[in-house]
C-alpha cells in the first residue's frame, strides 16, 4: 500500500503544481516528484553508510561519464547496443570492472547445460579423449562420448574430434568453428538472425549439439566444476540451476539413472563449498520440456517426486522450459501440474514473448493462479497491469535475463527492456543470466552491466545494485536458516568490497 | 478511481484463487482476471450495437487470421516487422483495407512540411516550373524556387531540376533518386541507420532539403491542398498541424510575412471544407525549434501572440520541436514559456527518447508542470509511473506516433511500443503519424495498422478502434460546439461504415 500512496501523492503534487503557484513553487513540486520517483524505485529506501556514499559518488562519476560518452557518440553507447556489438566496449568499461568485483549475491535463473563459457568447453571438454561428432539430417552437429546413432539422429559416421582437429589445416581455426556450434555470437546479429524463429532454431539446436557430451561422466564433473568456478570468480555466491537431467554414461559403456546425476552434482557442490567457504553452493530446479505430452509429463512429475524425496533440500522446485511461443501453454498442463505435491515450489518460465494476449503471455496469468514462487522472464508482464500489481503485492520475484531477451530477439535497445519499469515500480526483480555460455558471456556481470546502465535510470547508483544483490537472496529457495547465513556473508563481502573501492583497488 | 479499484480487484481475485479452491474455482478466477483486463483497457467499456458486434466478429476473423499467419511464419509477421519491410505485407492486408475505409476521426500530431507523400512531391511539386537544386557543404541537396545561396548554404551552382532531369540518362531513375532526398525508405534500415544519430541526421536534413521549396507560394498552395486530400482520402476528418512557418515568396521575387502563410492555410482550409462537407478542416499549432536561444525564443513567443490574436480559433497552441536528445530541455526554457499568454494551450513534444532520467525524459515532468494539454510521443512516460498516473488522472492525451518511433530508432519490434501499456491502462492516447511523407507512408492508416495489430492485444477488436477515433476528437483543440458537430459527423460516418462492412463492401 505504501507504493500506492506514493503514486497518489505524485499525482497530487503535480496537479497542485499545475493549478496554482501559491501552495508550492514550480521548483518544489518538480523536486518532490523527482524525489518520489527515486524513493519508489528498487533500492530507493536503502540508506547508505558514509563509506557507501563515498563509493556511490565515485561510481556515479564513472557511470555518468560512460553514459555521457554514449550520449555524445551513439556508436560508443554500449547501453543501447546489442551485446554482441557492445561486448568489446563493456570489457573496457570501468563500471564493468566494478560490477565484476562487486558481490552480486545469487543467480536464480540459469540452465546448467548452457551455463559455462564456450571458450572453456572448446579448450577443455573438447580436448577430452574420445569426443565424437556426427551430423544429423538437418546438418546439425551432435557431440558425444559414445556412439548412439539412432538417438543422435546421425546421418553421417562418427568422427573423433581429436582426429578432425589434427587433420585440419589449422587446428586453431577448427576450434573456432567448433565453438560456433554452441555460441550464437556473430558481429551482425541483425543479419544473421532476422527473425525470432531463426535465432530460436539455432539456439535450441545448440542444446542438442552439446547436451549428450556433457552427460559423459568425466565431462559432467569437469563441466559443472567449471560452472561453479565461473560463478565464484564472478563474485556470485549461490545459484539455483534449472536442470533437465539425463542419464549419465562412462567410457566403459555403463549408464546411470537421472538420480545419479543429481548425486554427482550434490557431491561436486559439497566439495566446491568445502574448498570455497565464501561460496554457498547450488540447488536444483527440475526443468522439463513444456511441449511434452500428458504421459511424458506424468513421468516427469513422478521423477520429480522421486528426486524431491531423495534430495529434499537440493531439488527445490519445478519448471517447464522451451520456447513458449512454440510450446503448449501452461493452461493445457494444469491437470498434470496439480498432481505435483501441494508444497511444490514452482519457478515458471512465463511471458518470454512479444505477443500480447496470445496463449504465450497468458501463461503469466496461469503461473500466478498456480501460485508460482518466481516468474522466469516475465517479459510480457508489463502489458498486464493487473498481473503486475498481483506480482508486486504477493512479492513474486521476476527473474530478469536482459542479455537473453536481447539475443533471443525480444528487445533490441536494452533501454526498452520492461525491467526498467519493474524497477521503477519496485516490483521484486532478480538479475539472472539464463544461458551465458551460448552467447559469449560468462558469469553474471554482463547482465548486471545492462541492469544498471540500461534498465535503471541514469541517476541510479549502488543503492539499486545493493538492493538487487539482496533481492537475489531474499527471493531464493534457501531455507530461513540458510538465508540468515547468506545475508551475513553478503554483508561481510559487501563491506570488504566497499573498503576495496575506497582503497582505490577497483577503479 | 474506477481503474484503481479494478486494479485492486484483480489482485484480490488472483490471490483468492491462489490460496483456496473453495471460494472461486481456478476457471472462474482466471476468467475474472481476463475480463478485468479487457474492461480496464482503452475501449473496454464501450458497448457495441448488434450490427457493430457483427462487424467486430468479422474483423476478428481477419485479424486473428493475419496474426496466426505471422505466428507460424515470422517472416510474414508484419506486426513485428520494421515498417519498411512490412509495408508490402500491410498493403495486401485485409485489415489494412478495413482501416483505410474506417472513419478515424482526427490526426493531432502531424508536421506540415513532412506530411505529404514523397511520391506526390516528386510527381507534382518537382515538375513545377522553376524548381532549383543546389548542394551544400555537407553534400546535402537544397530545393527551392528562388536563389538565395547564402541562406541555403550552397557550395554548388543552382541547377534547374527540369534541366537535370531532361539531361539525365533515365528521367524515371532521376525521380527515384530525387525522392530519396526526402524519404528515409531503405530495404535494410538496420544497416543504413545503425544508430539513432545516423537516422536523425538524415531526417533533420530532409526538412532542410524540402522546406524552402514548399514556401514558394504556388507550391505552398498545391502542397497543402494535397495534404488535405491525403487526409480526406484516408478517412481522416480533421487535423491539428504543427507548423514552423517561414516567409512565403513568389516567382516575381516578392516575399510575404509569416502571417500570410497562416492566412493562405486558412483560405485553403475554408475552400477545402466547402468542397468536402464531411471534412472539418485543420487548425495550427505553432511549433518552434527547441534549440533556440533566449532572444530567438522571445521573438517566437511574440510571433505566437501576434498569430493567436489574428487567428484565435485557427492558431490554437504552441510547441517546441527538434530532436529532444540534442536540444535544450524544457526546464531551460521555462522562463520564456511563462511569457506566453496564460491561456495558451501547450502541445509539447516530450519523452521522445530511450534515455531514462536524462534531461530528455525529464521533459515529461516539465511538460506536466507546465500544464500541457497533450504530450507529443511520451515514449519514455512508461518508465515514470508517477507521471503516468498524473497523465491519466488529468486526462492529458498522449499523441502516439508508432511508425515514427520505429523509423527514428526508438523501438524495433512494435509490440514493444509503450503505447501497448498506455492502452492496457486506458491512459488517453491518440494515434498520429508525425511525418508520414518522410517514411514512405501516406495518411494515418499505417499507424492504425500497428496500433491494432501490434500495440493492442490480439483479442482487441473494433471497440478499441472506435475508442481511438472518438479519443481523437475528445482530446482535440476543437471548441465545445465544434466537438459536438464532430461527434455527430463521426457517428454518422461510423454508421455508414458499419453498413458498408455488413454489405460486404469492405472485406
Ligand atoms: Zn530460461
Ligand atoms: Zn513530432
Amino acid at each position: 500500500m505504501k507504493h500506492l500512496l506514493l503514486l497518489l501523492l505524485g499525482t497530487l503534487l503535480s496537479s497542485i503544481a499545475a493549478q496554482s503557484e501559491y501552495a508550492l513553487s514550480y521548483e518544489k513540486a518538480r523536486q518532490a516528484v523527482l524525489n518520489a520517483e527515486e524513493q519508489l524505485m528498487t533500492g530507493g529506501r536503502i540508506s547508505l553508510s558514509s563509506d557507501e556514499a563515498k563509493v556511490d559518488d565515485l561510481f556515479m562519476q564513472y557511470k555518468l561519464g560512460e553514459l555521457a560518452q554514449g550520449f555524445r557518440n551513439a556508436e560508443q553507447n554500449a547501453a543501447a547496443m546489442h551485446f554482441f556489438k557492445a561486448k568489446p566496449l563493456i570489457d573496457r568499461s570501468a563500471i564493468f570492472r566494478f560490477l565484476q568485483q562487486m558481490p552480486k549475491g545469487a543467480v536464480l535463473h540459469l540452465h546448467n547445460t548452457a551455463s559455462v563459457s564456450s571458450k572453456w568447453v572448446v579448450q577443455n571438454m573438447s580436448y577430452m579423449p574420445g569426443m565424437l561428432r556426427c551430423t544429423n539430417a538437418q546438418g546439425r552437429s551432435r557431440l558425444s562420448f559414445r556412439k548412439a546413432p539412432k538417438e543422435h539422429g546421425c546421418s553421417s559416421q562418427y568422427v573423433l574430434v581429436a582426429d578432425e582437429r589434427r587433420n585440419s589445416i589449422d587446428p586453431a581455426l577448427y576450434d573456432e568453428n567448433l565453438e560456433r556450434l554452441f555460441n550464437l555470437y556473430t558481429p551482425v546479429p541483425e543479419l544473421e538472425y532476422p527473425t525470432i524463429t531463426a535465432v530460436w532454431d539455432k539456439f535450441q539446436g545448440m542444446f542438442d549439439t552439446l547436451s549428450e557430451a556433457i552427460y559423459y561422466l568425466p565431462a559432467f564433473r569437469a563441466y559443472h566444476w567449471q560452472l561453479l568456478e565461473e560463478l565464484f570468480n564472478d563474485n556470485v555466491m549461490y545459484a539455483e540451476l534449472r536442470v533437465g537431467l539425463h542419464e549419465l554414461y562412462d567410457a566403459s559403456g555403463r549408464t546411470f539413472p537421472k538420480e545419479q546425476s543429481v548425486r554427482e552434482l550434490l557431491q561436486l557442490n559439497e566439495k566446491f563449498v568445502r574448498l570455497h567457504p565464501n561460496f554457498l553452493g547450488i540447488k536444483l530446479i527440475y526443468a522439463v520440456w513444456r511441449g511434452a505430452d500428458e504421459q511424458k509429463m506424468r513421468q516427469n512429475v513422478a521423477q520429480f517426486k522421486l528426486l524431491q524425496n531423495m534430495f529434499p533440500n537440493f531439488v527445490v522446485g519445478f519448471d517447464l522450459v522451451g520456447q513458449e511461443d512454440k510450446g503448449k501453454p501452461l493452461y493445457e498442463q494444469i491437470s498434470v501440474l496439480k498432481e505435483l505435491p501441494p508444497n511444490t515450489r514452482l519457478f515458471l518460465h512465463a511471458g518470454e514473448t512479444n505477443w500480447y494476449s496470445a496463449s504465450t503471455d497468458i501463461n503469466l496469468l496461469d503461473a500466478l493462479l498456480l501460485n508460482a514462487t518466481r516468474i522466469g522472464h516475465g517479459f510480457a508482464l508489463v502489458k498486464h497491469p493487473i498481473l503486475m500489481n498481483a506480482v508486486k503485492t504477493r512479492q513474486i520475484a521476476v527473474e530478469l535475463n536482459p542479455i537473453s531477451n536481447q539475443v533471443l530477439h525480444l528487445v533490441w535497445d536494452m533501454r526498452n527492456h520492461p525491467g526498467a519499469q519493474y524497477m521503477a515500480l519496485d516490483i521484486p526483480v532478480v538479475i539472472c543470466n539464463d544461458d551465458p555460455g551460448f552467447w559469449n558471456a560468462k558469469g553474471l556481470s554482463y547482465d548486471f552491466y545492462y541492469a544498471i546502465m540500461s534498465l535503471a535510470p541514469n541517476n541510479a547508483g549502488i543503492r539499486v545494485l545493493k538492493s538487487l544483490a539482496y533481492n537475489s537472496l531474499r527471493y531464493s529457495a534457501l531455507t530461513e536458516a540458510e538465508k540468515q547465513k547468506a545475508y551475513a556473508l553478503l554483508e561481510y563481502s559487501w563491506g570488504r568490497f566497499i573498503d576495496k573501492v575506497l582503497q582505490g583497488k577497483v577503479f
